[in-house]
């Protein structure tokens, strides 16, 4: 039996972390074989390339250069863990995937959609997620969250627009593909968004039970 | 007028350092205007991907993933240092390019070809070297030169069997692209190979002055 693989995108301070661990742990409760994840990093050199995307510096980084590191990250990722976990029958949880690197470098940066599907044609072949969710909240909301936490990242700190720009991508990303995705709300309070965690929770547990009891 | 770009190739061992240097300095003493990188590296990301990839690691790093950080170096190194140089005329003088990838990943690791080529349009677009000099010598002779130097790197720790393949590369490529590829004998004295590397040098020159005489 193949596990399942779910990715939990969205922008900076919409409650990915929180909302996975609170994922995770009702997973688990219920019985389930879950490891979590997140990108980038995963791995030991994925940790080290993610500190290289993450560090503020002097010179610009061009998006190309950006973008292969995080291609670079997720190649160790998909051999080293990801894919290992499915062929055991793991559920993966990954905070962040490819969908953020359409978010964010083609949405936010301008890289062409084309040039994002080529990379992931390369690194991961067929392995796309079963199940994302995508938390959303008006831009500002998150912001203001993301910079409550205390010194910015690289990306934390470009601007509004570009954030618009990233949260319109997840959107029309949501909307094209609404078999694989289910928004949340995570502009409400954390109860309400956890509501709707259990829902997709719920879910995923039915469709874990099917297939463990299928093979 | 656009510069002229110069790589110098060759496995482990054979004199690119020394010999990038001296023939820099012909061309200087010349009155050419030339700057000197090297990959992987050659702007400071591009140095600190360098540390990643030379990095003798606990884990194995995936093929997928140590090319993807040799081409992010790459279009860093191309958008910040080479195109920039080239369009203010001057000589790009490299000690290693997308040869070596084809060398290293495609004839060393068994990476595809076409994967290489791909990642190379992305990056470099129509950017390809004017002249490519080949440090050719047995292997054994290479590697036993890299070993005398000390404690071996991620590549270097490769065995013979690796790096016959890479030179196997290196010629073939040379044959195949013999308008561009100058081929030098590095398995003589230093003397004999400075005497081939003048040889070159002076074509250089004159290519150099031709263009500068057009512009």
């Amino acid at each position: 039996m193949r596990g399942l693989f779910i990715t939990m995108e969205g922008g900076e301070g919409v409650g990915k972390s929180t909302n996975l661990t609170f994922l995770e742990t009702f997973l688990r409760d219920n019985g389930v074989d879950v490891v979590c994840s997140r990108e980038p990093g995963g791995t030991r050199i994925g940790e080290e390339i993610r500190k290289l995307l993450l560090q503020i510096r002097q010179e610009k980084v061009s998006a190309m250069t950006e973008l292969l590191l995080i291609f670079a990250a997720r190649a160790q990722h998909v051999s080293e863990f990801i894919e290992p976990a499915l062929a055991m029958g793991q559920v993966v949880l990954c905070d962040r995937f490819t969908d953020a690197t359409y978010a964010y470098q083609c949405g936010g940066r301008g890289v062409a959609w084309d040039t994002v599907e080529q990379l992931e044609e390369l690194v991961q072949d067929k392995l796309r997620p079963d199940v994302t969710l995508l938390l959303d909240a008006p831009t500002s909301v998150g912001m203001s969250r993301a910079r409550g936490r205390g010194e910015l990242d690289r990306f934390e700190q470009e601007d509004l627009d570009f954030f618009e720009r990233v949260r319109g991508s997840y959107l029309e990303q949501a909307k094209n593909d609404s078999g694989r995705y289910r928004l949340i709300n995570a502009s409400v309070s954390l109860d309400k968004v956890q509501q709707q965690l259990l829902e997709v929770g719920s879910e995923l547990l039915s469709r874990w039970r099917e297939r463990s009891s299928e093979s």
